[in-house]
Parts: C-alpha cells; sequence; structure tokens
C-alpha cells in the first residue's frame, strides 16, 4: 500500500519511511547534486519548463549525466495525485546527485547512475507576510561563486538564515563586497521612483523563475526595469523593497536591519506587482484569497 | 553476521549495504554536516586527538550539538579491528550531520539528534608520488569564506579537482584574489631559500593537521617558517611546492601549470621534512618502504 507520504526515488514510488539513501550516495558525501522546487496551484505547476530547463542547465554545469528530463513532468504529476495534493498548494522537491560510488575526489566512471529523489508537500501562501510585510536582516554573503547553480550546498544558507531568522527575520539578505546579492533563499528586488532595480543573472546569483516572471510583468506593465547590483550603502535610498521565489512568490519587505523602508508598508509598485502575479496564480483558479489589496 | 565491509551509522556497526541515510538527512540535503579523516599506521593513529580537537571546533562553528566526542576513538579503534585492517595503513573517515527533519532552512529542535557515520578504509601511501613528485594545475578557488571549516559540502572542491585530474594532476591549486591558499583537498606549501611559506589559518584555507605537523618539524629543525599569502604572479620563484594532507602526507610538486619548479624533481628542504616525518608515521613502526631518499 502506498502511504500518504510517497516520495519517488530511482524510479519508484515509496512511503518516505522506507527510502534509503546510501552513506555512499555522493549527495550525501560531497553536497554533489542539485534541486528543484516546483509549486502546484492547485495541480496546475507555476512555470515547469523554466523549472525544468534550470535544472538542465545545473546538471551541465556540474557534468551530472541525466537524460530523461522529460519524464520528470509525470514524476511530479504523480506525486501530487498519490499525495492527495491536488485541490491545495503543494511544492514539489526534485534532487538529482551524481549517484553512489565509493569516496574519493573524482567523478564516479560513468556507469554510476545519479540519485533521482522527489517528494511533494502542502505548500500554502505566505498570506499574512505578503499582505503586510516582513523584516529582513543582511549577512555577508559567504556563499561559493557558483550562485547561479541551485546546488545542494547550503550550509552557508542555513547557518546565515537560522541566525537572522532568530531574530525574527523572514529572510537573510545577502551582501558581497559591499553590494547586495540576493538572499537566503530568495531574489531580492527594489524601486526607486517607479522603477524597479535587481542584481543581473551572474555567478552571485540564482536565476530565480519567479523574479525572471516578475521581470516579464514589469515589461507587460510598462514598469522599467534596470538590472544593475546596488551597493549596501543605497539600501535607504529605495521607495520599497520585496523578495521573490517559489515559496515567498513576492512578498514585501518593509524593514531592513531595523529601518523601514518607505513609509514602513508595502509600497505601489510591489503592490502592482503582487496582483499581476496573482492574476497567473492565484486569481486564476479560485479568489480563495483577498489579495485585492 | 559482520561483513568486512562493516560501517558505523549512530551507534550501530552494520555492513556498509544495510547502512541507510533518510533522504531527510540534512546532510543529504543541505551538505550541513562536517567530516575528518583519520590515518591509522598499522593501527597506531596520527594525531588523533588533534583531529578530534578540530571536529570539535567545526561543530561550534555549524551549531551541531554533540556531546560524545570522547566515544570517536573507540569507535574508531572498533570500525579498524573489525574491518582487519590493524596491520595496515588504513583511514577512518567520519561524518556528523544535523540530523534527519523534514526540509527546511532553519535548524530542527535540539530533540534532532545528529547522524553520526564513520568508515574504515584501506589507505596505502602515495609512493611513487612521495618519491618523484606530481603535477599540480591552478583554478579560480570559487569555494565558500569558511573554509576553516571541514563541512561535507565540497562541490566545488570536486568539479575543480575533476576538471585538472582529467589532465594528470595529482592535486588542484587555489588562487584567490591573486593569491594561492590550499588545494582541493591537501594544504600547500613552498620553500624559498630554505625557509618555508605557506597561507595563515585563516577563513580561506583549512587548519590543516598535517601542515601543523609539517610546521613544527621546521620549528624542531630550526627550518624557518613564514604564514604569509603567496602570490599566484610568485609561485615561480619558488624553489620547492609541495602538498600536505592526511592522505597525501608529503607529496613534493615538481611542476605546476605546466612549468617546472626548481630543478624539476622534489627538493632538498621537502626531503628532510618528509624524513622527519616517516621517522614520527611509517619508519616508527617498520622499514616497509625505502623512503630514505
Amino acid at each position: 500500500m502506498l502511504q500518504p507520504n510517497t516520495v519517488y526515488l530511482n524510479g519508484q514510488f515509496i512511503s518516505n519511511d522506507r527510502a534509503s539513501i546510501s552513506p555512499d550516495d555522493r549527495g550525501f558525501y560531497f553536497a554533489d547534486g542539485i534541486y528543484e522546487v516546483v509549486k502546484f496551484y492547485k495541480n496546475n505547476p507555476f512555470c515547469f519548463d523554466e523549472h525544468i530547463t534550470r535544472l538542465g542547465n545545473n546538471l551541465r554545469e556540474v557534468k551530472i549525466g541525466f537524460n530523461h528530463l522529460d519524464k520528470l513532468a509525470d514524476v511530479c504529476r504523480a506525486l501530487i495525485n498519490i499525495n492527495q495534493l491536488t485541490a491545495q498548494y503543494a511544492g514539489v522537491y526534485i534532487q538529482i546527485t551524481r549517484g553512489v560510488a565509493p569516496r574519493t575526489h573524482r567523478f564516479p566512471s560513468e556507469t554510476v547512475k545519479p540519485t533521482i529523489y522527489a517528494r511533494a508537500f502542502s505548500m500554502p501562501p505566505y498570506l499574512k507576510e505578503m499582505k503586510e510585510g516582513v523584516l529582513v536582516i543582511s549577512r555577508e554573503d559567504i556563499r561559493w561563486l557558483k550562485c547561479n547553480v541551485k546546488s545542494i550546498g547550503l550550509l552557508a544558507n542555513t547557518l546565515l538564515f537560522e541566525d537572522v531568522a532568530a531574530e525574527g527575520a523572514f529572510e537573510c539578505l545577502f551582501i558581497r563586497n559591499g553590494f547586495v546579492t540576493e538572499a537566503s533563499h530568495s531574489n531580492i528586488m527594489a524601486v526607486k521612483e517607479n522603477t524597479v532595480y535587481t542584481h543581473p543573472d551572474s555567478n552571485l546569483v540564482l536565476p530565480g523563475i519567479t523574479k525572471a516572471a516578475v521581470i516579464n510583468i514589469c515589461r507587460k506593465n510598462k514598469i522599467p526595469v534596470i538590472e544593475e547590483p546596488i551597493a549596501a550603502s543605497a539600501i535607504y535610498d529605495f521607495d520599497e523593497w520585496f523578495v521573490t521565489g517559489t515559496g515567498s512568490e513576492i512578498t514585501p519587505v518593509i524593514q531592513i536591519n531595523g529601518r523601514s523602508i518607505g513609509k514602513g508598508k508595502p509600497g505601489s509598485i510591489t503592490r502592482i506587482l503582487q496582483s499581476e502575479f496573482f492574476k497567473i496564480t492565484y486569481e486564476s483558479l479560485a479568489n480563495d484569497f483577498s489579495l485585492s489589496f
């Protein structure tokens, strides 16, 4: 009998309790793997193709050979179905590692198959946070220099996020060499004089799917977007800040490091972007949420 | 029946085939863990206390609560015994992760126990390489900024090492901001006019146990040591280079990026250091190897 908490591991749908990873998995030894999280809005995946394209790019970046990306759509849909998440807001987490081999830094032979693990979970929206805005706290960005790769090597992210979350922050804003890069598990964007600013895609930030969707919304709505790094010293010169991500969607930031942003409440451009984003996601499905601010 | 390939996992000695890591282990999801490798020279561990001290320091750095470091000596000895490695040169790998919990960046509750995994393996010396010297190739150091922590987040190390190993290199020399830091799984040291140079302990390099042992040998033998970063542009101004590590011990580097170091063969200071190091390790046990160059 399949359990409610059914996961996918290397071709099988099994109970998570029975899912067994070898200690020789290079994901466990070396963080030698990558991942994606796709959100399903009542059975409708958001930007599924974009997520799979990014997964493919990342596989090439880390040189993991996996030629069955086209099968992941079926895996994700099955996980949503089996776990009875079709009527909910749910996420599917997909992780691919280089596979199981005795520990040595060199890659294993090409006969070693990658480990494919995926699971579905309930992913309700951050309604209160999206309405009222959140606080963020900044830390030095100590991550590696391939942040464009969505690798499972997230110890820096978890250490820094834990540090600021303990102080009540929703996210940790990263500063590298005096410039804002992104946040511990979101991209970050700012607004000044009705123009949206964000770090350009580079090795220092993840090419966010939601970030790209927001830029697309801006273009359609004639909101100018400037993709350039923002100096940490200029943070308070901006009228609005918000984080974007598969989980955080578009969440306004109303305070950074204890100091209010703009009028200390979500700004007007952020509201327009949320509204347009929800047209694609929530509102297209049902008016469950009173998100028309 | 215990198998020859017996490992330790959370209090049990079991066959590696039966060792099962949960996909919810934060080591698998987040590289949220640290490790050590100790070498046993025919049942004699080298600098065991130093390794355990470093493990303790690392646990504090990443805030993993584990209060049984004193029991690891028994675990390591048992692994060497059970796997019939007492008469060999063997290694024990110890990995500690933050434990098993549903995936979220925040740390789990303190009731979640860390995962402790350890295994023993044959670790013969790199005799040919130690005698004849090796080639290394440099790459930009793209790792995170806590390289002093021996974390399992080693994707940068494996990617860069694989890249140069495919070209015949024994190690990948890392260059950050124009200065030599260390290598992908070794420290690196150089010699000029009979003085030994190496990067000082900092957030950019692992505080190597073998490196410290070499510095100690230098002091006892009145060989001056200068701990300061070496500019990449000055690499060929040095007479000798060698890498140090639990696995590589003291291995001379005779070529960097295709260009010979010194006379293109292991240098005299490297030979003195090897000889003194082997007095502590190999020669104290048996004259198995004709390592008196």
